[in-house]
């Protein structure tokens, strides 16, 4: 299986990419400022957004949006910039689990492998790949899996046109 | 089946929800700003991010980011403030699709319908509502579709514990 941290744009195509091939991206810190300011914006829930009552839940503190997590997660995962001039779009996502809670000062980082490659049954320029994205803490504990669809171009099409 | 409109906290548990109940939210404006400004942080890719070069994509301008319309449906169904006593947190997300792009100006509102409800075998105090979450614009298209775990505890937990 290959490993490839980000190094730059990589200009691929859908056929660069086959199941098992795995990227990593950089790793960032999870600061209280940014999870009081996401939560102000889209996830007003106490114990996202006020530290006292946070603290005095079960939660024992403030922890971050989920919804925080998938979107400071992609932030790493298009940073690798894999497909400048490839990608249409997301059709959508899958199997969505926030599966630990992320503190102020946690340092996260993602991991992805592709699991599939859908080429589309009626654009035969492009197709959709799989990837399983897993986010990780610095106790290399896993706090967030998502299956993510991308919607890629051919760099030549496999019929030639 | 029932629909309510949101009207102030509503102090419901798990027992108040089943499958069928609706829920709609009010609606809300996606400017410009707001698109170029979750884009700068979490999905800058040039299409959520300059006008300019969307404009001679095949998008024909600005679109929102998926995850930021995830994002902003949210904050529209947490301002239902359906269950401020019983949420515990959200286990997670399926079947995320992105339907239509929403570019500026458009306004956006979500319906939210129980389909499941799925009591914890472990914890006799809680249980899981399954809601499809469907965000719509303003000419009544379907945007985005979500199936949203929500943990929830009982107000009167079913075996009288």
């Amino acid at each position: 299986m290959d490993e490839q941290a980000g190094a730059g744009p990589q200009d691929n195509w859908l056929e660069d990419f086959s199941p098992g091939m795995s990227f990593r991206t950089a790793s960032k810190v999870i600061t209280e400022a940014e999870i009081i300011d996401f939560a102000r914006q889209f996830d007003p829930q106490y114990y996202h957004l006020d530290p006292m009552a946070a603290e005095a839940s079960d939660f024992g503190g403030l922890i971050a949006s989920g919804i925080h997590m998938i979107s400071a997660s992609f932030r790493l995962f298009f940073d690798l910039d894999l497909w400048p001039n490839a990608i249409i779009a997301s059709p959508g996502m899958d199997a969505v689990r926030f599966l630990k809670p992320v503190r102020p000062g946690d340092e996260i980082r993602v991991t992805v492998e592709v699991t599939e490659i859908r080429p589309s049954k009626s654009k035969p320029d492009r197709g959709v790949v799989v990837m399983r994205h897993e986010t990780w803490n610095q106790r290399d504990e896993r706090i967030l899996s998502v299956d993510c669809m991308h919607m890629l171009k051919y760099r030549n099409p496999p019929d030639g046109s």
